[in-house]
Parts: structure tokens; C-alpha cells; sequence
């Protein structure tokens, strides 16, 4: 193979073959293919894209790049969620435990910050003592005792994601449908599941900032997981604003925590439980969604789930104490409150600066290096929808350093919109792909 | 600049600055931006092209990361030609020094083979002892004294186009309008030229196969030309079959010096003498194209050319002698006959595929590293338009191996087209986009 014959075939819009994808993807991971190569294709695939055989070849390739996880040994099925990440997306938190609690195994293999977004490492690795890094045999062992376990990709599994993943963040490759959702589908192939429910993001917070965007992705990591003979349910949800009322690592455990003991933050719960319930039905522990969904609520009110994750953070070496005592945690040093400047309907967030206004405070990288806060974060106090009386508080920034804070309220006060007149309603979860078609339904009437 | 934002808006469509531009390749420069961020850059500018001011501001920039030649000193007009490159292309052996004949100053710096074209440096290193690395002093000298001077660039002219043209070769980016005209531009406006004369070649063995993208290319090229203060013409010259008689490097240099000893090849002679009147004109010499074709044909005629030619090669260290002797060259030692399988008209030669067969058979490179062999070639006995009968003699390829000699032969037979129908006629210089507009006439009336 030729790696310039090859990148030249799909620049011209022409489809490569399995073979020809395989020598391109080892080539790189054995060093003959230089990262310039790589950076020159992955460009090229964002603009011709991958039909759904190339992608079904592309995450093959990039899944037996490394180990896969066996956990047969587990008699429970094994379901996973995965979501294409936002801000203030702090499901995970509740949703393992949660699914845990109905008899699923959840074998949860998360992500960092990214860009904008948030990541449940970082969210985790706020509790004191929580370990992420995980062997496999580790892994397993503690998914056998208490049905769920929360650890980030070891370096055995999906080798050529990574190493992928990171190129694609400096050479301006990351919006492209069949690289995502090979970067994914090969982590998650890896796990060892049964099956497995997507939340695919869309709106101004969202990757996929468009909803026709956001279902051509769910439709690619359906086809892919189908062809691999894994059942997957993928939801198209709302972040147009931040999920919940809290972005930032410490004070986003805070709140699943509260959640968790039965707190309802509406948009947050409502897709945590649809995610749970379909979780729960792939599982075979419902007949259908919506009975998924009321063994999720049962879970809850019961504090099943509550304790799963606390059982879970000692396991995995967290300080559960600080989470029956959350007062017992440091206090951010430097607070802001941000006020209405007029009566109105709040009517948009927006919600991408809002995230990198996080990170810049100390919630995300900018660099691989960074050391974050786990304090630094914003509290809403209003959503969209809500009626704000002028000089009513919309969100307090919280974070270590003076200055940041004041940047952060100046900043954040230029993020939300105010109007006389309300904005429409809009469900949070948009659309669901089943794992039986590829069609959308835009009102979800399976749940 | 944060370098991926930078790639991000290419991509996007977007436009950059001045200031933009320049950051990321004096980044690139200094080893802050690496090659697979440049590499991605080059592909989302294949792909969304550039406008006319951000390929000047390109083009200044890579002019401006390198030295240029002063030759105020020189007192005669300057005017240097460059052709987009083709196959069996020697018109810069002939034009050289016939344009020097009627005392305009040519300080030619050319290239090496690249893909399926020939480069000038490579044919005039099969004459023994010819120095194509002179210092830039040296360039000045040789030009004072002989009106000419055929040179590769140093590594002084356009660092910046060398370091991006070595990873276009190897991502897939070659054929981009902007990209091409700012690589071509940065080197021709280092040279202290007073004019510039081009041949952007189009059809099936060219670049540009398409004529639309030909002229797209001349005018993009003229723009530039032209923002820097430079007189420039450009022809959009046919690159449908090789030109001329002879596909090699030895067996090229000996052509030009039968056509500079006043022997006519149609196509070549054609195009030699527009573009070296062109060059005249541009140079004072003449008060049109037209009349400076005729300075240029006695040029032909009186043996001047022919005399400048051998003085240029003994001053730059090369064999004149082998030169008024062609039979003391060693002689290839294998050889085959392509004849004629069928009667009928020669109608199409497979240009890019007998490139690409002549590099294979060692005229070429397929690697930097590669050492080529200066006899191997391919001498044709037809052009297109030519009446062959069966068994007729169309080719005679030659090279050091039998092995190579036989491969040669095999694939030549089929890169050509024989029909019963003569194939319509076709002028070998198509358009010309004048110095004083960007609109190309088909019939260049000008000449």
C-alpha cells in the first residue's frame, strides 16, 4: 500500500476497501504511516466522509488494535451507555448506580473534558481517593461485586482510537460523523456488553449542533453496533442549555448526589431515566421502556441507587464519608453571583462559551497538562423557560482564584438571553433510533 | 493563535488574514506548528480552495521566510518562464538560451522530476559534469556572462515552499490551485525578475487535466504576479500527448539540441517559440508577441541559441563536447520495438500513464532517494493525428535493464489509441491570459 494513493482515493471521494483501511490504520500504529499522513486523512474523511461498511471496517480495525474486556464470567447482562458529551452532563453519576440497582451489570468505560464538555473521570477524581485507572482484572472484579464500575480506557483497549483521538483534537477533525462514531463504537466493542444506549447531544452545547446532524450519528452507531451483533438504543437529546443546574467537576457530584437521593431537576431526570429504562429493557429486566423507566424510579426512591454509588466510591478507593458530609469538602475561595439586568423570559443559553468559560476557570483543559479545580464551577438558578424579575440571581461562579471568578461573572452575564416573550417549549429527549430500524421517531412514543 | 482554531476556520470556509497566515507558516517555520497540523491545514485548503488576496498573502509569506536574488546589477530585463510541468517537456533547454540570443537576461531556476512529469535539473544532469547547486552568487555571475543560467532553487529561496511542497507530495495536496500558484510565485518573485512568462498545461497528462482549471490556474498565478508588480503572460498549452518526440532525460537533452540546431518539431517548436516571445515582448525586445516569435526564430536560425546553449553548459561545468558529439554518450543497453497491432489514425496517447512508465523504467523517482538512470527513455516514431499501418514502428523504448526494457514495452502498448476516425485537430496552444487582464481568449489572436 501506497499511504498517498490511499489518501488521494478518499479525498476523491472514492470507498476504500476493509484490506485498505487495515494497512493504513496498522501502518500508523506501527510508525510507516507518520501522524502528517494520518492528519491528511482524517481531513479528508471530514469532508468526503465513510459510507456505513467503510465505518463498520474503520471501528473493527481500531477495536482489534487492542484487548477486549471478557466478562462472561459475569452471569448478569452487561449494558453500557455512552453520550457524545455536553455541559452540566452529570447522568452517569446517577444513571450506573441506578441501572445497577435493577440487576444490570453497567461496565462503564468513561472519558475527560473535552473541549467544551465535561468528563466523568473529572467529575470522579473530585472525590477524594477515587481511582479511575483500572486494570482490567480489577475492572471485572469490582463490576462482580457491586454491578457497576466507573474507570477510564486503559491503554490496552482501542490503541489506535487513542492514539487517533489525539490527532483529531489538534488538526481540527473531531466533527466527523463516521470518525466519532468509530472512535466510540471501538472503545465500547471492547467492553464486553450485551448492549448498549447512546445519548447523542444536539443543539448549540452540542457537538452535533444539528438535530439531522446528531440522528445521522445515531443511525452510523446503530449500524455499527448491529453489525457487530450488539443491541443499541440511541436517543437524540437537548443541550441547548446545561444539563441540570450545575457545570463543574465537584459541584456536579454534589448534585447527582441529591438526585440520587431522590431530588428531581427536571431536564436532568427526565433523561436520566429514559437512558436508565431503556438500559434496563436491553438488559432484560423490562418489557419495555417505559417499564425500565419505572424500575429506574423505584431504584431511586428505594436509595438502592444512592448506596450503589457509595458501596462503589469506597470500592474504588473514593472517601464516601465526603459524600454523606459534602459540607465536610474544602469551600471554593472566590464566589460571584450574576444578576438579572431586566425582567423577562430567560429564553437561550449559550451553552458552548458557557462550557469553555468552565474550563477556563479550572473545570476542563486547555492543555493536556492542566491541573484542574475541582471547585471551580457554575450554579444556575434559573433555566430556560423561567420568568427573571431584573436584579433576580441567574447562577453563582465559584472557582480558587479571584480574578477568574470576576472574569467568569462578566463573561457568564453575556451568556444567557432575556426576552419579553417565552421561548416555545421543547422536550428534552428529541428523538429515539431503536435498535430495531434506523428510523427516528420524533415523538418518543416507546417510552 | 492557537493553531487548530486557524485549521478549524479554513475548514470551515472561512477566509484568514494576512496576520493568520502568516502566524501559522512562520509557526510551521520555527517547529511550534507540526507537520500533521500543516498537513491537515494543506488538505482544508484543497478542499475549500483560497480567495486572491489570501493566495498573495500565502505567497508573500513563503516569499518573504527566504532570501532573494538581487540582479540590479544585471543591466539587461529580466524574464524568467515556468511551465506547471508535463511529460517529454524540454521547451526550457531551447527557450533558455534562444530568449538570451535576442539579449534578454533568463536567470531559470527549475525542478526535478515530480509524479508523472520530467524535471529540467534531471535532463541537464545527464550531460557530465553539469552543476545545477550553484551559490547565489555564482547565479549572478554565470547571468552577467551569459545572459542565462539554469539552476536549482537554494535552500535560501522560500524555505517555507520547500518544507510544505516535500509534505504536499506525501498528503495528497498537490493539485490545489492556491497552493500551486503560492509555491510557483514565492520562487519566481525571489528571482528579481522583471517578467514572467507561463505555461500552465492542460489535458491528460497534466496537473490540471481540465482546461478550466488551467486557466483558474494562469489567472491565479497572474494575480499574484501582478499584486507583486510583475508583468505576466500566461498560455494554457495542450499536455495531451508528450511533447515532442522523446520522453527521458539524455534522450530529451538531445532533441532540444537537434531543435536548437533548427530542426522543427511541430508541437514543441510551437510552444517554444510562443512562450519565447512572449518572453521578448515582456522584455523590450519586441513591441509584440508576434514580432518577438520572429526574434526568436532567427535566434534558431543563425545558431546563436545553439552557440549560447553549449557556452551556458561548459560555464556550469559541463560536457560541451559530448554535446557536439552525441554518439560519444553511452549507448542503452536494452531496447525494444513498440509496433503498430492494428491499422488506423494514432488517436490518444495515455500521457500520465507513459509519465508514470518512463519514471518506473528509472527517467524518474518514485522515492527522494532514487537514483535515476539519465538513458532511460521512450522515443516516439508517431503523434497523435498520425495515420499508422499495421506492424509500423511507434516506439522505441530504451533503458539499462531488459527486465525494466520488456515491462516498458508491454505497458506502452496499451497507453495509445488507434481508430478508424481521424481524431479532431487540436491547437497545442489553447488560450493566453494577458498581463493587462485576466480574460483568455481561445484563439490567441495575439500571437
Amino acid at each position: 500500500m501506497n499511504p498517498v494513493e490511499l489518501i488521494i482515493k478518499k479525498r476523491n471521494g472514492c470507498t476504500l476497501s476493509r484490506e485498505e483501511i487495515e494497512e493504513f490504520i496498522t501502518g500508523f500504529l506501527l510508525g510507516e504511516v507518520p501522524d502528517y499522513q494520518m492528519a491528511a486523512f482524517l481531513m479528508a474523511v471530514y469532508y468526503e466522509g465513510m459510507g456505513p461498511e467503510e465505518t463498520a471496517h474503520l471501528t473493527n480495525v481500531m477495536l482489534r488494535s487492542g484487548k477486549t474486556i471478557d466478562l462472561s464470567s459475569i452471569p448478569a447482562r452487561k449494558i453500557d451507555k455512552h453520550s457524545t458529551g455536553g455541559v452540566g452532563d452529570k447522568v452517569s453519576l446517577i444513571l450506573a448506580p441506578m441501572v445497577a440497582a435493577c440487576g444490570i451489570a453497567v461496565p462503564m468505560i468513561s472519558g475527560r473534558a473535552l473541549g467544551h464538555t465535561g468528563g466523568t473521570l473529572d467529575k470522579l477524581e473530585s472525590i477524594p481517593g477515587f481511582r479511575t485507572e483500572l486494570s482490567i482484572e480489577e475492572f471485572r472484579n469490582i463490576l462482580r461485586e457491586t454491578l457497576v464500575v466507573l474507570a477510564g480506557q486503559t491503554s490496552e483497549i482501542a490503541p489506535a482510537d487513542r492514539r487517533m483521538y489525539a490527532l483529531r483534537d489538534v488538526t481540527g477533525t473531531i466533527e466527523s460523523v463516521p470518525l466519532i462514531a468509530g472512535s466510540i463504537m471501538s472503545k465500547k466493542l471492547a467492553e464486553g456488553l450485551d448492549g448498549l444506549v447512546l445519548d447523542v447531544k444536539t443543539g448549540c452545547g452540542a457537538f452535533m449542533e444539528k438535530e439531522s446532524d446528531a440522528i445521522a450519528l445515531a443511525e452510523a452507531l446503530i449500524a455499527i453496533g448491529r453489525s457487530a451483533g450488539k443491541e443499541v438504543i440511541a436517543f437524540v437529546t437537548g443541550m441547548d442549555q446545561p444539563l441540570g443546574m450545575t457545570i463543574g467537576n465537584w459541584c456536579e457530584v454534589v448534585e447527582a448526589l441529591e438526585c440520587l437521593k431522590g431530588k428531581n431537576v427536571p431536564d436532568l431526570m427526565e433523561v436520566t431515566y429514559v437512558l436508565g429504562g431503556a438500559m434496563v429493557f436491553l438488559g432484560g429486566g423490562a418489557s419495555s421502556i417505559t417499564q425500565g423507566i419505572e424500575r429506574c424510579r423505584s431504584a431511586i426512591w428505594s436509595g438502592q441507587a444512592y448506596e450503589i454509588f457509595l458501596r462503589l466510591v469506597e470500592r474504588q478507593g473514593g472517601d464516601a464519608a465526603m459524600l454523606r458530609d459534602v459540607h465536610a469538602y474544602p469551600v471554593a475561595g472566590a464566589r460571584r453571583e450574576v444578576r438579572a439586568e431586566r425582567s423577562g423570559y430567560l429564553t437561550a443559553f449559550a451553552t458552548k462559551r458557557i462550557g469553555f468559560l468552565a474550563v477556563a476557570m479550572g473545570a476542563g483543559r486547555r492543555k493536556m497538562e492542566d491541573v484542574l479545580d475541582p471547585l471551580a464551577g457554575i450554579i444556575l438558578a434559573h433555566k430556560i423557560g423561567d420568568w427573571v424579575s431584573s436584579g433576580d440571581l441567574l447562577a453563582t461562579i465559584v472557582c480558587g482564584r479571584e480574578d477568574l471568578a470576576e472574569i467568569g461573572a462578566r463573561e457568564f452575564s453575556h451568556c444567557l438571553t432575556i426576552t419579553d416573550v417565552p421561548p416555545p417549549q421543547q422536550s428534552y429527549v428529541r428523538a429515539v433510533v431503536d435498535k430495531d430500524g434506523t428510523r427516528p421517531w420524533r415523538t418518543p412514543e416507546i417510552y
